[in-house]
């Protein structure tokens, strides 16, 4: 396999994911050729701090006409790596500079919602833009926090439209390989229902566990007790409020149906602790010990050790 | 404050928690005079392991007469560190060898089912029973696993019984301070509401998570995509399934309780995401965030760091 080659990157939000993405292709021994890497944000500063760093080659802000188009002028390759919300806006704003040959994808958590503001910003030149997410992140996060191998051994799932040209979702792919991901493909709606059952309701399963024992009369008392295992089930619950936000809201759909059949499970096993029935219980115990064990051993197997923490945007 | 000192301590259950008492009184600087170590199992096979460890000095099985007769003539302390489910009977077995100078206490993740079993099981002598539980553990199990710090900047929660004499109380709190734990009272009622709420009920909801994946048609595809915040909130459900039958069984009324307050936190959440209330939502994640990074904050700077992996037998 060659190198990965491309003339120009556009980034748009140069923090943790989008930094790494830069970083990957600069840095990761031979695996991408050349190209130049711009990288754009909100404001002139934001960005600037990733051209002082070498994270990216020229810097540019969204709100400069003039600036935008020098900065996507040429360019084959553009990524927004911003939160899910603000994906139509930005396409909006990007698509008057946008040249024919450019592919666009993007890094969001969820993908239908993404699809239906690509489709609204973009219109018919849809079919220039490849939905994806890469399950990676940390819990630090902007350009600061940014590594050349956050992506080696991490998925990467690329929801590919009708629209798209096969050739486009391929480079998108070739494009993540060089970073060390694993490239998936699947529908939106399969993505958005497998991470609303992976990513997106443990996340509100941990902030609802704060949430409830704050309510209590004797909050202080019960946190003063808690031990290695809240730690580890509340560690999710200091992720960024305005992503999960998006996120629960973005793809509310697939959320709430995980959400009704965890609550029917929370029942089964409610009706079996009140009617004494330990033989159930230790059955879905020892059914969910087994499944997690080979789940980590199955992950210890594939991908690298890890610095704790991956996991603020998935 | 000088050294504890004992004539005597009989420990029922060698295993990890009563383990690394014993491995705290004679290895921890200073803090403990002499005293012979007596470790009883099941059967004499296990307990002898811990002899050939120099964690206790003899070993006694649970089923002799003569020798459970022996380990427990002039014993000045007794630890019952077994599944509470175990309690009533191994005090049953006790009773008629314990002399009438003996405290006995316990490590229990429940109280109140223990005061009940102690009372079923010692009558009148109740009072020579003081119940406790030390919030520590790690993943790993057995007295291969036993440490001499396990119990160092944690908490003890002792509930003492009307019937119990202050003086014998003052003592199981020195033999724990000796371990270097921070040791509480509060009344088992209490004691049970405090764990249900914090450790009870996270390893309830963590098991019922990876149950619920399971139960889905594509549980390959969902567990192929699960990542770093799945990890962490579902290490807990890598636990002894027969450990926590005995815990949700043993603390029901608590621990239903804590779920209904955690399910109708779930509805409200839920009815947040289908009305699209996005600020409600994202007030609830804020809260979240700030407690839990408070409370991380709080315990780094009362207990040293540790190795991963304590959460076991909270």
């Amino acid at each position: 396999m060659g190198k990965f080659s491309f003339d120009k990157l556009v980034i748009f939000g140069v923090g943790l994911i989008g930094g790494s993405l830069a970083r990957a292709l600069r840095e990761r021994e031979g695996v991408a050729a050349g190209g130049t890497i711009v990288g754009v944000g909100r404001s002139l500063a934001s960005v600037e701090r990733a051209r002082v760093l070498g994270v990216v080659d020229e810097a540019a802000a969204l709100d400069d006409d003039a600036a935008l188009a020098r900065a996507l002028m040429g360019a084959d390759l553009v990524l927004v790596a911003a939160p899910v919300a603000q994906t139509e806006p930005l396409l909006r704003r990007i698509a008057p500079f946008l040249g024919e040959a450019a592919i666009v994808t993007d890094a969001g958590s969820t993908k239908s919602d993404v699809v239906a503001a690509a489709r609204a910003a973009l219109g018919a030149r849809v079919g220039q833009f490849v939905p994806g997410h890469p399950i990676a992140g940390r819990e630090s996060s902007g350009v600061d926090a940014a590594l050349p191998d956050l992506y080696v051994g991490r998925n990467v799932i690329l929801c590919p439209l009708p629209e798209n040209r096969a050739a486009d979702v391929a480079r998108i792919e070739a494009l993540w390989h060089a970073t060390g991901a694993l490239v998936s493909t699947m529908d939106a709606a399969r993505h958005d229902r497998v991470l609303a059952s992976v990513s997106h309701l443990p996340h509100l399963l941990s902030f609802a566990l704060v949430e409830q024992i704050l309510g209590a009369p004797d909050a202080a008392l019960k946190f003063s007790f808690a031990a290695g295992g809240f730690r580890d089930f509340t560690r999710i619950a200091a992720s960024s409020p305005e992503m999960w936000r998006d996120v629960c809201l973005a793809n509310r759909e697939a959320l709430v149906g995980e959400l009704d059949a965890y609550t029917a499970v929370l029942q089964r096993l409610r009706a079996a602790i009140l009617a004494g029935d330990g033989a159930a219980l230790e059955a879905v115990f020892a059914r969910s010990r087994e499944a997690r064990t080979e789940w980590q051993e199955r992950g210890a197997k594939m991908a690298p050790a890890r610095p704790r923490g991956d996991l603020a945007p998935e």
